[in-house]
């Protein structure tokens, strides 16, 4: 997808070349409050900052206090106000980075709050140091190299079926029972019908060819 | 509680106060596989490595082999390998360290995983280098300190109803939504019906008294 808008939550900054280098192609930028210092101490300004300023440093605060966006309300994190501002302005295509690292309840959340901005009518996925997180609905294919690692993480999906998957799906409940499948070939699809959220694992590089 | 075991998984190795000290007080610790090698490094023997042994160095497979407890069954990860083993040497007092902090399905999926170890009869926690996750039946109590923050994840609990909480708990069923609680004073209580889970972030350090 191309993306519109990206929220850099206030998890662990990325590391990895994915999330950054969407990062650096983002044609705007939404920092969640703290977030933004080490957007900023990159080189970077944001176009915006998300947050009720607690946790962004002093010096940011002045120099960047324009950029500012406080929502003043304690109902919703940071990355919600964020996402929710962007679907506000008809940015619908949304990548999040740095959602993820820190607390692994705000992971949890950060995570979970995905199936809510899709029923928002957002088009999210959200990259970590390691792989992808895409909210799902209902049957959908994918586009993934052969042994790739893909976990399903299913919310309140039934008939839940994987093609080209080396383990097949079951009406699982508790989150670990869809984790560690494997990808056969360059495409797999859920059947499904209901919601559920797809992790894709970076590929491994290829080995290199000796010839 | 006072642990019998603990398992020392193969995500991030702690660097937390809690979890470490923890290691270091363990009767006796099983590694999952490649997590034994960080504990060799630091100057520690495991009492048992579960695993495949695909993911430990050749040199410390060589050299530790007769602690090598191979289960080749793949249906269930090396965490669950471990604790069903302590389970069948009657150690029920487990303490998980080094679940998180790698790949966040893999986080995911430890964290889901003790709902499945309390069911089989285990006294379990994880702690990571934020905070503990304890797995929940029925109503519970816990002691805490005041400003202390606390989320609840919902498995299956009805009735949910939260005593000594900032906010109080409905029947949610998102996860998100028990997430970033915070304690009023030195106790709190869990009114539910069914299973959660609780994650316990650390007391930050008080302040120091000036007098």
């Amino acid at each position: 997808m191309k993306v519109e808008a990206v929220v850099l939550a206030n998890g662990e900054y990325p590391t990895a070349p994915l999330p950054l280098q969407i990062l650096a192609d983002a044609p705007y930028v939404v920092c969640c409050d703290g977030g933004a210092d080490e957007y900023i101490r990159n080189g970077h300004t944001p176009n915006l900052i998300i947050g009720d300023g607690d946790s962004i440093s002093e010096e940011n605060r002045k120099k960047y206090g324009h950029l500012l966006h406080r929502i003043a309300e304690q109902e919703t994190n940071d990355q919600t106000k964020a996402v929710n501002y962007l679907l506000s302005q008809g940015k619908r295509r949304i990548a999040i980075v740095g959602a993820t690292g820190k607390r692994e309840d705000h992971t949890l959340g950060n995570i979970s709050l995905l199936m809510d901005y899709m029923r928002a009518g957002a088009d999210v996925r959200t990259y970590t140091d390691h792989g992808i997180f895409i909210p799902c609905r209902n049957t959908c294919t994918f586009t993934c190299q052969p042994g790739q690692q893909v976990s399903i993480i299913n919310f309140n999906a039934r008939k839940l079926h994987g093609l080209g998957l080396v383990y097949p799906l079951s009406d699982f409940t508790n989150w670990w029972q869809g984790t560690l499948n494997e990808c056969i070939g360059t495409e797999f699809t859920i059947e499904a019908e209901g919601e559920y959220l797809v992790f894709l694992n970076f590929p491994q590089p290829l080995p290199q060819s000796t010839h």
